[in-house]
């Protein structure tokens, strides 16, 4: 028979042993306890676009380094009712949270609505519906967007003063409106003018018939900035016209179109939004409401009307071009 | 002679016991080293005002969370050389990070990007410099804020068509302006005007003597938003001028004489920055980015001229009024 005290000696070695070596890649988060059947959920529309996968490997690897389950929904169309109804399915399936974008902010509100009510801990990212109960906003700001696209093409242009620009843009579409104001705003204060702003028209060939109108309008054309995803189409046009290099374009966003334009040196550059971050930062901070871990230094911060998150976290936004363009070659990769 | 396997069995057991324990009041952080000696410094001008207590008992409620060191240190004076004195010292006991906000954004630059070259992982919070090194700032939207403090007006007046209002505010310091232009942006959507704007003047007596003059040259006032923390001198000329109830008045912050003049309903209302969670949030940050947590879904982020955080969280504002000050009436205890 052995001793009792024996083998608490070796279990003890072996606990302190094991305790040593789970330290070596794990920290403790104290006071916080992990929640039955923890799952988080992001839910988008236009599921088959590469702008989400950023937000969604973000989620991923919080949820790694916080050892819960995350998955992503989506609706393929460009539909709120749609949306809704996915939400609507997410919702019932209890999560513990819910990452969501709203296709519209109006029409997505009463589900949101639901979801918090239920209790589920819910934030928002990339396209906000603000009248909705969420707690926090997390994505890109229009405005600054569209100021760093202004002074990246005063750069371009090595500060040519008088510099004639076009813009391509949604006109009535929030995110497109900010972006143009703030690229406008930051030019004119370079001595630089927008002398066109033209509808994007909702694809390649759109942008390419109305940017080739521009450019036999106004031939010294020095710029141009497209607000949404349609550079290649602007592109086609300057191209025809032998005037790439002259003429610089700035783009937003990166997809493999884009890249490969980047790449030839048709398009000068584009704008990247730190879409990881908010899937990073919207899981963290979901989960800390779904755990109690803030209450901002109010305990009865609910009855207060304080909010347990910031208001608005801006994910920011990087400049892509030739020359870094290598280190975002795999930023749309699942 | 007991078999190797009977004490790997017991000792297995007890080690599921010890987990099982563990994890009723903690989680593990997976794929994340303890950083050795890791310690977070908060640092701030005017260390005695009553507004870097939340921020700090944020910082402390997430360290207390991570298990890690945390403490303040702050200049008495408004002096920005005392500041970067201060930071200096902090930069040399070589913290794990710093949380720093800045009595002014270009005299503490080449101090906080030296503590960003020294590998300290810096967040800055409340009072940015926006050139330096650092990645995120944490701070209420000032432009917001006085949106906010518009629509609130709009309320106490019962959207009164006309109201004339004045605005205390120091001229040039820009969170004031951007307050006082996001303040008048909104009244004038309720068809309310500014009549008058006054210098608050750095005291209760400038603030109380300018408003006394405001009300005889306009003595059908309806309103006052007091940019700054000068209201009770505000509400004093108000009082003399038996305008209490008839005018109303909002400032901003929260001490103890804005709390009494609250209470005794002499201020209509105030505006509570979320500076919790610029401490609780701005030491998260440093901690991700201390630990290599976060690289923005881009392995060679720095190459890239990606950051490793978001760019700007929005701390948010709160609203207070007689009926839900019990609530915060603690959160400048430290």
């Amino acid at each position: 028979m052995i001793s009792a005290t024996f083998v608490a000696g070796i279990s003890i070695a072996l606990f302190g042993l094991s305790l040593a070596s789970a330290q070596q890649d794990q920290v403790a988060l104290h006071g916080i306890k992990p929640l039955p059947n923890e799952r988080y959920v992001m839910v988008t529309f236009l599921s088959g676009i590469e702008f989400w996968v950023p937000a969604r490997k973000g989620m991923e690897h919080a949820a790694k380094q916080l050892g819960v389950q995350a998955s992503y929904q989506g609706t393929e169309k460009y539909d709120a009712i749609d949306e809704a109804r996915v939400l609507d399915q997410v919702i019932a399936s209890q999560p513990t949270g819910i990452l969501v974008t709203a296709q519209n902010p109006e029409a997505l509100r009463p589900t949101i609505d639901k979801a918090v009510d239920a209790g589920i801990s819910v934030v928002m990212f990339d396209s906000d519906s603000p009248k909705s109960k969420r707690p926090v906003f997390l994505a890109g700001d229009n405005y600054r967007i569209g100021q760093k696209a202004g002074e990246l093409m005063a750069r371009l242009l090595n500060n040519k003063k008088g510099a004639k620009l076009e813009v391509v843009t949604t006109i009535g579409q929030l995110n497109m409106t900010q972006r143009s104001s703030g690229f406008e705003e930051a030019v004119e204060k370079h001595g630089m003018t927008v002398v066109r702003t033209v509808e994007e028209g909702g694809g390649y060939d759109a942008t390419y018939a109305r940017t080739k109108e521009v450019l036999q309008a106004a031939p010294d054309l020095d710029g141009i900035f497209d607000c949404g995803s349609m550079a290649p189409g602007a592109s086609k046009a300057v191209q025809e016209a032998g005037k790439i290099g002259t003429i610089k374009i700035i783009g937003m966003d990166l997809d493999n179109a884009l890249m490969d334009l980047i790449e030839k040196g048709q398009v000068a550059a584009t704008l990247v939004q730190g879409a990881w971050h908010m899937g990073y930062w919207g899981l963290w901070m979901s989960y800390a409401v779904a755990h109690g871990m803030v209450d901002a230094g109010i305990p009865d911060f609910k009855q207060a009307g304080a909010s347990p998150l910031p208001a608005y976290v801006d994910t920011g936004v990087y400049e892509v071009t030739k020359e870094n363009l290598k280190f975002f070659r795999n930023i749309n990769k699942p």
